[in-house]
């Protein structure tokens, strides 16, 4: 017997970066319960009952609806190297960290990439869309639908059009928005889709969501060449996850309980009234922020309302802010990614995580740590102006 | 607000196949811990904690050693596609399920594989394995150490010294074997290693720890295509995990959680006797399973003691014993996989899963379920011979 090693005891945050989420509960205590067999009758109801969930959230029929045993990014490799082969033409959408990482992806999957850009912080117009469709004709087109490195909405019914018009596969990373914002499979007509679980659905991360289409199934099941990654090879998941449960890999027990409990939890809440509360608490966010000066990344229309990306103000220091709000408040927020590093924060609100008492102690905290940064603004205006929105609303 | 939807509440198992294994109490705890940030300097110790527990029980002091995010498969790619670029020369040995699905990965990897070959059960001899690299020269040859579909235990130190004078890596999967038998990476010069947590780490499902020896990072870094796979690059994963703590993807926190308590769990009580603990009741259920006439499919010496695959007594059905081991007991036992299903059971003393409680029940239910199918034997004589076997030990 070797000497004790204690116990982890990690603090208790609040989660306002732009993930993970604080998680539920509910789910911590799914999470903490015994593990069974991952070919348990127990175990695959709670499969199929979380692909029922999934495809409430989607908002779709898509048979092929299921949970990645891996995180958001897992998630996005999944999409892309099952619909790619090589040689395939793609075209990825880059207005931010994840659009850029896509097409990284896709080159790997040997995909002949042609990127279009947007500076961080805008997004793609339909013409845009239009136009490199028109030049690449490719198989499949990539997107950002909520953009968690800049803040910024993507509309996607739109250009949704557009892409199948051209004859191309429409892929839509949505981690950040689904359980957010809209997320409307079927309506908007997504081919391949993925989430996280650590953004709106208040689970820890893990596992990635994804789904699609028919025409995405039929798509995989014409290729010609294997899917470049055996461990998430769809044509043979599908199968684990399908009526046959045929063995493939060992699914994540604990963390699909947690995602089960975690797609009840919105469910319950019905997923409208989980849209409209990540709304509410970003435009009280917003006030509050507006009133004491701090002002958005991202033009009005694409702001995110889980993620709120701001503009760090002029002679305040960045990582002492971020670091006052960790240590003293117990409040994570995000740094800026990439080319927006030093210059953005991004406050989540998400799931969990979205919730008045959440936006009043973080304009509180925030006024006292930008204030002993010598930034000046009237005392008390985020928390009193947050309030004004809660009382008329 | 639409209707509830009831919590989940799986059942209290006995996981005696071939994994996941029980998770262990203080492990289940930390699962349900409040998630905190994975760029918080508190999940950044957890890692290095991690790291570190790791390390000892690899025996290693390789320092790309981590937890890459997925289950032990994800780790079996992680190895192969991290060493392997398109053409590259590798022999896979295939004795069972988890050998084929390494020639598989390869493949898809682009390696010119070769696969040589056991019968399901058998072992390599170093022989086999010299002709195998002198007719091939391959840059990899890998192999399983403890076959999960056979239980066959595939002995690596002299194995090594061939591999290397060819001037080849060896590549290790040891997802069953690690905690419970010696894996000795430094000691028998394994380059790239990969395990998963759900078996002798007492640990649910979801993370495959990794570790690559120094020979083995270099021939990354002199490679001159990108990973296939983005997500489990370790050129780009090892800066997360390292003094950088580069962003790659978000760890799965919780989970990480689980793994350190549950390393720590295997450290506290040695690892040397957690080994002993798993031969100890090897031998017990051994005993009981012998005087009731149930013999084991593997020939002695190669026999894992964490993973008993047995031969189903003619006249018994498979299926039904296990349907009432699961119903009847709330015990988990494993068919056989592959050409050994119907043939053979898997019968698992993992970790937390591995102590004389188990081993008692579960020779005292299997006498049960045998003789409901009309299969005889000296009542009692299994669990006598288990007890007589505690009380001489």
């Amino acid at each position: 017997m070797s000497s004790p090693i204690p116990s982890l005891t990690p603090p208790k945050r609040i989660l306002m970066g732009p993930g993970p989420s604080d998680t539920a509960p509910r789910v911590l205590a799914a999470l903490g319960a015994p593990t069974v067999g991952h070919l348990d009758p127990y175990f695959l109801q709670v499969m199929t009952e979380t692909q029922s969930m999934l495809r409430q959230v989607f908002r779709t029929k898509n048979e092929l609806t299921l949970a990645v045993s891996g995180t958001g990014s897992a998630g996005m490799e999944t999409c892309v190297v099952n619909l790619i082969e090589p040689g395939d033409k793609m075209v990825v959408c880059v207005n931010g960290v994840f659009g850029g990482r896509m097409a990284d992806v896709a080159g790997r999957a040997g995909a002949q990439v042609t990127t279009i850009e947007r500076p961080f912080g805008e997004v793609f117009s339909p013409e845009q869309i239009a136009e490199a469709v028109a030049r690449v004709k490719p198989k499949v087109l990539g997107i950002v639908h909520a953009e968690t490195s800049t803040g910024a909405r993507q509309p996607l019914e739109e250009i949704s059009k557009i892409v199948h018009d051209a004859g191309a596969l429409l892929l839509a990373d949505t981690v950040t928005s689904l359980g957010g914002l809209p997320v409307e499979v079927d309506g908007w007509q997504l081919d391949a889709v993925y989430s996280g679980t650590q953004k709106c659905l208040s689970c820890p991360p893990g596992l990635a969501p994804v789904t699609f289409s028919p025409r995405a199934v039929a798509t995989i099941e014409a290729r010609k060449s294997k899917v470049a990654s055996w461990y998430l090879d769809m044509t043979m998941v599908r199968n684990y996850w399908g009526q046959d449960r045929a063995y493939h890999h060992t699914a994540p027990i604990n963390m699909n309980y947690a995602l089960r409990e975690a797609l009840a939890l919105v469910l319950e809440e019905g997923l409208e009234n989980h849209h409209a509360r990540h709304k509410k608490h970003h435009l009280a966010l917003k006030a509050g922020l507006t009133a004491i000066g701090v002002s958005y990344a991202v033009a009005e229309p694409y702001q995110l309302p889980m993620l709120n990306a701001v503009t760090i103000p002029a002679g305040v220091d960045d990582l002492k802010v971020r670091q006052q709000l960790l240590n003293e408040f117990g409040i994570e927020i995000g740094g800026g990614l990439g080319p927006m590093k030093g210059k953005t924060w991004r406050i989540g609100l998400m799931g969990e995580t979205c919730n008045s008492r959440n936006v009043l102690i973080l304009l509180a905290a925030l006024e006292r740590c930008l204030g002993d940064q010598g930034y000046r603004c009237a005392s008390g205006a985020g928390v009193a102006a947050a309030n004004e929105f809660y009382r008329r609303s």
